[in-house]
């Protein structure tokens, strides 16, 4: 028996260096739902950043016509990164009060939604001083949603 | 009988009035995993279209640290985003060699990191020079994956 064991053991050792790397199948787990989420705050913050900047400069704000288009896209998608499971883990500064006042939440997430749809045809129009005033708009639905439900850095 | 399936679907129509809103909960659906990504690339975009700009126009840089910080964040989650099951649906772009060649795959996405994150110090050192030039680099990294990757549009 020891012996079949060990040949056992060596089979699998070639087995796994055998192994083709290949795509993760399976639910993801609730950890990596948590950095995907982190990742789309970060970038929402670089576009929100480099609007600033044009804001600031009284720019073109044309050139912010994708970045606009991305805040919406991510805008519709952020509740759906926060299902059940996923309260905890990898430094999630998350709040409880998003799973328990869900409806809170949503509503917030539909204020985002609202205000950065009106950003993209003033961006469009390169309508900078329409713009700088939406963009503020914006950014309030930002500190609305996270002061009630994201953790003090 | 009738009168009992009147009943039940009487009290179905106000006990569903009645659900809170609350979190969704089990697997993410591979449909919204899709739609996910898809917002992801969509901010990937927005953030280089304004990098663009402050690459053609040589102004300052500094304003996109959070930006480049973002495509960092991105870069590390994307090859999470295609886990098996999600090779169709939401009108997804992705090409079925990602997962017939998940290697190639990961390559792509190491390129992509290592790239934007040469990105990050360059912006803080606001060396609009240095940025364009690695800018170019990161650019190249996206468009590698895309024509490998992605069908056209």
């Amino acid at each position: 028996l020891r012996r079949f064991m060990v040949l056992g053991a060596i089979a699998s050792i070639f087995s796994v260096g055998a192994v083709q790397a290949q795509a993760p199948s399976g639910p993801l787990p609730p950890e990596q739902i948590i950095v995907i989420r982190q990742a789309v705050m970060d970038l929402q913050q670089g576009v929100a950043g480099a609007m600033k900047a044009a804001v600031d400069a009284k720019s073109d704000v044309k050139p912010l016509v994708p970045g606009a288009k991305g805040l919406v896209s991510s805008a519709k998608v952020i509740t759906s990164m926060f299902p059940g499971g996923t309260e905890t883990g990898h430094d999630t500064k998350a709040k409880p009060e998003i799973w328990s006042d869900w409806a809170g939440f949503e509503k917030a997430q539909a204020a985002m939604l609202a205000a950065t749809e009106k950003l993209v045809p003033l961006a469009e129009a390169n309508d900078t001083a329409g713009f700088a005033t939406q963009f503020a708009a914006v950014g309030r639905t930002c500190g609305g949603c996270h002061r009630e439900y994201k953790m003090k850095d």
